[in-house]
């Protein structure tokens, strides 16, 4: 089969004949139907993750997966040819105290990430464990689907189970991407008062489209005006370094989500201040299966509409890329499908 | 009356004669029978706030008082002459919503922290509003009562409300001290494996004898044998500036927990290692008068024993604030009494 | 001053004449602009609460009240002759633990309820303990603020604090009355699915208008279709006695939340059923001042609609109330305005 | 292989013959070291269970199991002949939203309760899905390990994650037998003061050397002190049909957690009164692997002893089940062990 893949970190992706996937014991196989491009995805090509563990080339990069079964492994129950899904990235162990309460994301002993070694969707076919597909009903299209599991899974993590955002919190979103312009949703859905920061005017204007409260066209948290009151943050940029601006404006008691990162940020938090307004900084990493079977629920019901900046030819992965780098989408994921008008 | 006042930053406080406090609307004045000493009195004296805000000196120290009314104001119900009672530090607003919501700790107008401006408890007498004395009865004496509204009270709600330690948490406390010792003791009785950790031996001994699972003298966590595991930490040191060392043997899901705090003390924290085991820091602010309730009937029922590390008369006070500062105590509060012995 | 009060229970309220208030030390005395009708209003009337403890009569009943401060006694602070507020219907010790955490409703010496013995608002005039004024801006009228202490108050305690609806729960909402009504909208708010059930096809209809995804004509849950699945119920009307048609829907880890009750309204349940489901049926009784601050908020932003249903002159109070009994009106509650177009 | 066996409903349990189980894929043998004897295993005798649905006889009870692997099905990956373990009861679906959150107790598809149709542990041999399985060290012996999967584990679950036990919590315990002892043991270790209620003077003197602070030898909770305050009650007896004395005395905001039950037992709860005190009423359900798995640990550094009340052979269950009946046992689990002595 073909797929677009990490042939060289740093360098574009190759298209290139990968054998088909064979499945294993306990594995099925999709035919992908689209796959999303996250920043993750980004990370792996420009060797990001290459730094931490060793990863062998060629590597077919892609997490965010519809597809539909075309073969079942041995010991599989509850799958057939034909079934349609969404597949969950975590490949756990199912075992440790983690798996068993839910979130394999914690897994201790978490052996894969798809796409990030393991082959992903930037191809016709991949092959999966059983346990991280998830069914999914003909209600929805591949474009809406396509996102759920990670930007609009994340995105309900962040905001429903970790920031627990309520009516009468004040929440400033940073970043209006992929994942922030459904954080800037989840908000919304949960009664909260939200205020978008990004640094891309189009970006905001689909934000206000989808009812943002406020939005500023800012670079950090330092540049909203002196009036602007919250008592919750959810970062999804990966650029948030600046402690005492959110310290002089949060409202005591209040909290910072992060949810997404950049290379070597870090956040310098001095103590003292903390304890004074008594503050919680709280990570969110992606979501749980539980989590995505609420997401499909909410996107079923037109609660969440999962926003796409643009559908290309899986062949085209390396002009998408780009311009995602040169910010020139407007915001949303961005989908590739294999064999597009072909 | 007679007090150990701050008459210049920096310096040893010097024994006065100050005015008699008189009650005030709302106000009832205390015979101060003792007061511990506590480590924002010394960063008090030192200065360390005068960074931040004006104030006049002389000023009288000390926040942890237990006395009996001698006074009581116009518009007082409750309090007669001759009530016992404990001090609740915060001088809140008691309008905006964290009051309304009992934490006072976390008002948006804060006027006054006793012993910070407000003349406290290194005194003959002191006068409070009213609302902020709790009141208690006759089944503690005053050395086991003068530590609960803050060394206990603190601890509680480190422990309980914001690390809510469960049986099965395995906490790391770092500072065996006036706080530590008392974080020690909720969190085994909250069921929680306790790791304790000080540069001093002696109190780890008492930590030890008080129940500590593990005990280790060393400066930081890194210092740590690598099969230590944990998932909470919880720091009354202050000192707590190592993100690596914690990030490598956390648990996922982990919490840290900050209670203490040093001058210009920070903790950097890489964004990308707190998501991937998805961590939470949260601080702990004193407590709340509901805390306080509670705090004395842990004592009183003997689940929490006070550590007292010595009693000495008010006008020794800079002796044992010079032996606090050389660590000569062995853990505990150390606790003034005026006119002792004399 | 005139009031309508109650000078023998079981009769209608008579229009006399009652001694001006006289504000004592912490009280301030209110020229009430508009009260609502609760359905407690009537079973004071009616003689319910008669039945567990004495009252003197004549006693003015009411309790949702806005106002303008005319008087202020000794020992208030904070608040001037013009100031206008809503009233909080607890007059606690504010002293015990549940005082002192926020929560006076829960209140264990809980001295009064206004408009149950202690006059309330169904007068020209209104003292109160200065604890129990709510402060409000001129951002709201006095027919949006007048039904915020209690309706939708209420409403937000049982839905955010006690059902914890979010993005995902099913909630069925039965009645749609002057609570239920704001319920529903607060169900809608933090994200939940609602399903409005009520006798009544008018108010059904203007719970749709506000949103609601199903709606039933009907008396009890074991009418419902056998497809409407639920997880949460939030029951306002008091007619909950129908344990097996909620059991056999509800999923499991679900959760019943009583707000309205009946005389002699009991829910009775088998202990092995409940088990088998783990379900939770919890209480929620009124709100907290903060809970008020934030539905305030909720009314300013638009996000929460106060209902009314009519506006009548105070002396009409005995009309408003038939039609009440009668169930003549739509959804919302009945205000009372002293000297409405005289 | 050799089982004690329902051949009837109502009769007592027969020796028997059985084929020896086989594992089907995903399966696993154990040989059983030891089986105690829960209440339930007794209802299904009696034929509780057989009321609601239908079962084969044949069927071989007993759920609380300890073991060897003898053989390994196809598809099975963790686990090898010679590993030891204990059983975990609920044979789920695994795919549904409670099973994907770690809660296979409340799965949507629950398909069988091993000892409930499904043959137990009362037997030589047993066979169940791996995933069922929960791996054991060495560190415990079969009479310490044999009762963690249900009486350590369900009063677990119940102190901790239900009833939310901590420090300064009033527990008053109602029954200590084989659950009520364990539940008495969290209730301490969380920090709580236990206040425990049986019939029986002997399994009273055990839970007060356990640590109970205050023991009852009385029927109902309205024979209690008036002087005896609490604000939660944990129920294990199934006797709890006494509100008004709950009621009475609990503190506001108190909560009545229903841990076991009986044949017909009901609670009928006044609405107005569970408002006015703004109580809870919540079921607990067993546990999950996750609370095994903590379990173990509390087991294996003694924060939790194991009760059993005696080790008999398996031939002698039914001798064992009629002292259980008439309530000749001291406290704890009974076991039974195949081949005792023989």
């Amino acid at each position: 089969m073909k797929a677009m893949a990490v042939t060289q970190f740093g360098k574009p992706l190759e298209w290139i004949d990968i054998e088909d996937p064979k499945p294993a014991e306990g594995e099925i196989v999709l035919s992908v139907a689209a796959c999303a491009v996250c920043a993750s995805d980004i990370k792996f090509m420009d060797g990001y993750y290459a730094k931490h563990r060793r990863f062998e080339l060629p590597s077919v990069p892609g997490h965010e997966i519809v597809g539909t079964v075309t073969e079942v492994g041995d010991g599989v129950r509850g799958w057939q040819i034909g079934d349609r899904g969404v597949v969950y990235v975590y490949i756990a162990c199912g075992i440790c105290t983690h798996c068993r309460s839910g979130n394999d994301r914690l897994c201790r002993d978490l052996r894969h990430h798809i796409g990030q070694g393991v082959n992903g969707g930037f191809a016709e076919k991949i092959k999966i464990p059983a346990r991280n597909l998830v069914g999914l009903s003909d209600k929805l299209s591949d474009e809406a689907a396509v996102v759920i599991t990670d930007a609009v899974t994340t995105s309900q993590h962040a905001v429903v189970d970790q920031a627990q955002v309520k009516p009468g919190d004040r929440v400033i979103i940073i970043g209006a991407g992929g994942i922030g312009i459904h954080i800037l949703q989840y908000v919304l859905l949960c009664g909260g008062y939200a205020i978008l920061v990004d640094i891309d005017e189009s970006k905001l204007a689909q934000g206000k489209g989808l009812g943002a409260n406020e939005t500023y066209c800012i670079e950090q948290i330092r540049d909203l005006p002196a009036t602007v009151g919250f008592n919750k943050v959810i970062d999804s940029s990966g650029s948030l370094n600046d402690w005492q601006s959110i310290y002089r404006k949060i409202d005591a008691g209040g909290a910072i989500v992060l949810v997404g990162y950049k290379d070597g940020q870090a956040l310098k938090i001095p103590v003292h201040e903390m304890i004074l307004k008594e503050l919680t900084v709280k990570a969110s990493r992606g979501g749980s299966v539980a989590n995505i079977y609420r997401a499909i629920e909410m996107v079923e019901s037109s609660l969440i509409k999962p926003i796409i900046s643009t559908v290309a030819d899986l062949r085209d992965a390396n002009e998408v890329i780009d311009k995602m780098r040169n910010n020139e989408f407007r915001s949303g994921r961005a989908v590739l499908v294999p064999n597009l008008n072909r």
